[in-house]
């Protein structure tokens, strides 16, 4: 079907899973590498592969008599005659001079800061005393980076007092030039795929959250559970989710950039919601992995369309929700968490078949899927702990369910709900919306609740009792109003002001006070979609039934007259 | 991380498959097949391959020599060397005798009766007398059928009428033997991927639709969508769900053969509900491709852990729905709907690599999937559209809805609920389910509803209004109750009756007589994780919005004393 043939620079994982897409769409590709059973070679028999460095003009300039478009699965390739053959009318994606830019760090940063980008202030070092000037401007701890030839944390030194300012330079590598940032005190660090085509049209993966483990990637959890807090404080963080902010930055940061295919964005989370660009990757990115199993289209298959001009395939996850887990060697306990994985629901296994297992060397991959966060991070345990039962990943979820009131005096009713989500499982918020005292926090949680995750909403008010309705009114999302018994009237005023909604906008009305069924009912909600809720509400639903057996028996065994009620 | 080789009699597609899922694992794979580069070796360059027939006994020894356990992807092997083999201590799987028995249909059918498996009645036909006596047994039409090496239609012949008879034998391939089946009016074909482990445990894939052109497999739909219908007829239909009944009968089914892997059992739905099988294939199956994308484990890993004694994936899918389309050798066209697939969200094509493009020859599919059927069937009409525009696959979806209601007289009240899903676009179905009338049907109804694929019930009720919160203690779905006003009390007694649930279970009460509400909350809820239902509902929201400021509009254009109110 497509004619065209590809040649990648570079045939270890990256490009095996590149090679898994173009098996799929018989698109030929021509590795260029040293080993003669890379990983990816090792998956087509179809043509002879070019045997040799990504580094090395000759074989380049061989690849490209062989093919009709150029790509890399490693960004440290020799981009001379990258531009050579591309000024001689070669297709070579991303272009030379994007390789070229995110080869050196600092002049990435420097391209990117023009372009509004926000980064973590940095200062070119390129003797001692520039050094010192940095740490006088960025104070301690900071960072001192190498421009070049950096990855998995290499390259990296942190400056953390005065006594290691002297000999700084010489924890890099000698002759490497080198440049300061400001430490960036984040709170979380997360990643975007963004696919770039042939034309400059950019298109974002999910924003995930990624942990590394001794500046490896170790983890990705996907989506970034970055939903909870109602809203934000400042102005911008009042109007926009963090998943939005994050996907613009990484959007704008691509679309700064020239050439085609998949870009890895890694970014920071601070701690006042803010986001900073950390650096770039021009390929497939080992925070895109989960892509395979849990998008409509994975970055394998979408960096071949973009390459090829072909349309790019849609970016949406599929499932809702992904976690990956890096295996790296370890000797002979290397494959522990593959063995486990075997033993879970939704794990899928990636090996790269290499033959070598150096310590620390990414040897595969396994990628859990499921219907929520929870679900994923307790399939995703046993396989951390396999290889380290002390490692404990960060557990963030969504709410799924947020529970709100209009004042604090509902609490004693409304904690029921809480309690029933609790022992549910159901991750859940709770907090106050005052539709009449807090209007503006009103409007923005209920604009905002489904960017965040947020499935369900449950509200609680009494007399007027206008929030429920009112939140309906904000959000696309099912919202359950709880009518809250006042001290006159019974709760019939709440009753009739949340059920009585006009035509076009329902709210879910359950009994009054009965915030119990509230919190039952968001499960239903969630177990029409989420299996394990359904099952939970199944086995509430039959411990009811037991419980009015058992007093059955009672009433049978000591009969009605001597029959005592116990309340629950 | 496996140390035992495996070995494949046949180097398909369906070995291609497998061998994708072998590398991911670090499998190593041999293959044993004709062509040089056939599709499954073009994706290994590990290990020499075997090239020659897997009918040629000296080939078959020849790999397992090299392999530790033997598994095919075709049936039609030579078998004798695969008992020898099994004799001397090899693994075979499945176990020769059960690929024995599947090559010879009549064979298969013999041992299935035995089992209790429902079939169609069939004869053996050794002669012509026998053939008569066949049409005199079952009438015209029937089908009469070669015993051995039958696929793909080939080897059938339907015998329509006595003038059919004297030539029938004809029809099919001289000296096969053949045997009678009575004629099964169908209503659709069904199958089921099931996957035995070393042990005999079975566990199955979701029931699915399959729909033939030429004979030939034409699309795929899963899960298979049966759940039409409130209740069944029978007593079995009527306390359980065509989904159940079509997954017992395969388990049961290759429960009673011999040997690892998975195996593909085709089905037909017969207009009464009841469930025949078909026959059975012993290998993966090209229903079962959707299982790559849309399931926890694909029936191709799954074959791989079942032959190697691994734990079994789960078979569960991770997606809602499904979709598969073959791309079937067409000259020029062959790869139309490939093209449009890269425009469509959900849509992977596999291409198998093959050189050879002969008319009708699998060339590859095409699985779609989404978060609704309706979604996977409307990406798949373009795709159908462009192999032939005059093709309309048959659109069967799940109601995500049921409308239920006592009385025909709530009609009036809950008819403009159906008008909101019909304008939705949301599956729904509608009938009279009554609680104190229909009590049987009640129970069957909410005991089965989410079994059938149904999300949200909505039921409407009037006066002491029983039924929603009667289906609410049945169902663990969310159960939204519409109170119908009667003839007194202004429908405060439904509402009462509706809304005024006990602890534990709940029933989303909207306001009287307001069925519209009912399900516009009904597609908020399937919009929480159909996005396609929450863009539906924040473009009813919008045009709300715009209906009222409309109406300012008006207001300030004319004034309120010549405004006139337009009821809509």
């Amino acid at each position: 079907m497509e004619s065209r043939r590809v040649g990648i620079l570079g045939g270890g994982q990256l490009g095996r899973m590149v090679q898994e897409a173009a098996s799929r769409l018989n698109i030929s590709l021509t590795i260029l590498d040293e080993p003669v059973d890379s990983p990816a070679k090792q998956l087509n028999a179809n043509q002879p592969h070019i045997h040799g460095s990504f580094r090395d003009p000759v074989k380049i300039r061989e690849l490209a008599e062989s093919v009709d478009v150029i790509t890399v699965e490693i960004e440290h390739v020799d981009t001379r005659v990258l531009h050579e053959l591309e000024a001689s009318g070669k297709s070579v994606h991303p272009s030379p001079a994007t390789i070229t830019l995110i080869q050196d760090k600092y002049l990435q940063k420097q391209h990117l800061a023009k372009y509004g980008i926000p980064l973590a202030d940095s200062l070119d070092c390129s003797d001692q005393e520039a050094i010192e000037r940095a740490a006088q401007e960025f104070g301690y701890p900071f960072m001192l980076k190498a421009k070049t030839m950096a990855y998995d944390g290499r390259g990296n030194y942190v400056v953390s007092s005065m006594a290691d300012l002297k000999d700084a330079r010489s924890k890099l590598a000698p002759d490497v030039p080198l440049y300061a940032e400001r430490w960036a005190k984040f709170d979380r660090e997360l990643a975007v795929m963004v696919v770039r085509s042939i034309t400059g049209e950019v298109s974002s993966y999910p924003v995930v959250e990624t942990v590394h483990k001794n500046n490896i990637c170790h983890l990705v959890f996907a989506p970034a559970q970055v939903g909870r807090g109602l809203t934000g404080t400042s102005d911008e963080t009042f109007s926009t989710s963090i998943q939005e902010r994050a996907r613009r930055v990484a959007e704008n940061a691509i679309a700064s950039l020239s050439g085609a295919g998949v870009f890895g964005v890694e970014m920071f989370l601070m701690q006042d919601g803010s986001i900073l660009l950390n650096e770039i990757a021009p390929r497939p990115h080992n925070s895109g992995h989960y892509t395979i199993e849990a998008c409509y289209t994975s970055q394998y298959e979408n960096h071949l369309r973009a390459i090829l001009g072909l349309p790019l395939g849609s970016t949406e996850m599929k499932v809702e929700a992904a976690g990956m887990l890096n295996i790296l060697g370890a000797g002979e306990n290397t494959y522990l968490a593959c063995e486990e994985a075997y033993r879970l629901r939704g794990a899928t296994t990636h090996l790269y078949g290499k033959k070598e297992c150096k310590a620390g060397r990414k040897m595969g991959h396994i990628t859990i899927v499921g219907d929520s966060m929870q679900e994923v991070h307790t399939r995703l345990l046993p396989l951390v702990m396999a290889i380290d039962p002390s490692d404990k990943p960060p557990l963030h979820l969504n709410p799924l369910v947020s529970i709100v009131m209009g004042s604090d005096s509902d609490l004693k009713v409304m904690e029921a709900a809480a309690q029933i989500l609790t022992k549910m499982s159901v991750p859940f918020e709770l907090s106050l919306v005052s539709a009449h005292r807090t209007p503006e926090r009103m409007y923005h949680f209920g604009r905002l609740a489904h960017k965040r995750g947020v499935k369900v909403i449950i509200a609680g008010a009494g007399g007027a009792a206008h929030l429920p309705g009112m939140v309906a009114a904000l959000t696309p999302l099912p919202v359950i109003g709880v009518p809250v018994r006042g001290s006159t009237l019974d709760g019939v005023d709440s009753l009739h002001s949340i059920v009585q909604m006009p035509r076009g906008v329902p709210v879910a009305t359950v009994a009054i006070n009965n915030s119990t069924n509230a919190a039952l009912l968001a499960v239903r909600m969630l177990g029409s979609f989420i299996p394990s809720y359904r099952v939970r509400m199944e086995r509430y639903q039959s411990q009811m039934e037991e419980e009015v057996l058992g007093k059955v028996n009672t009433l049978d065994n000591v009969g009605w007259e001597k029959y005592e009620y116990i309340k629950h």
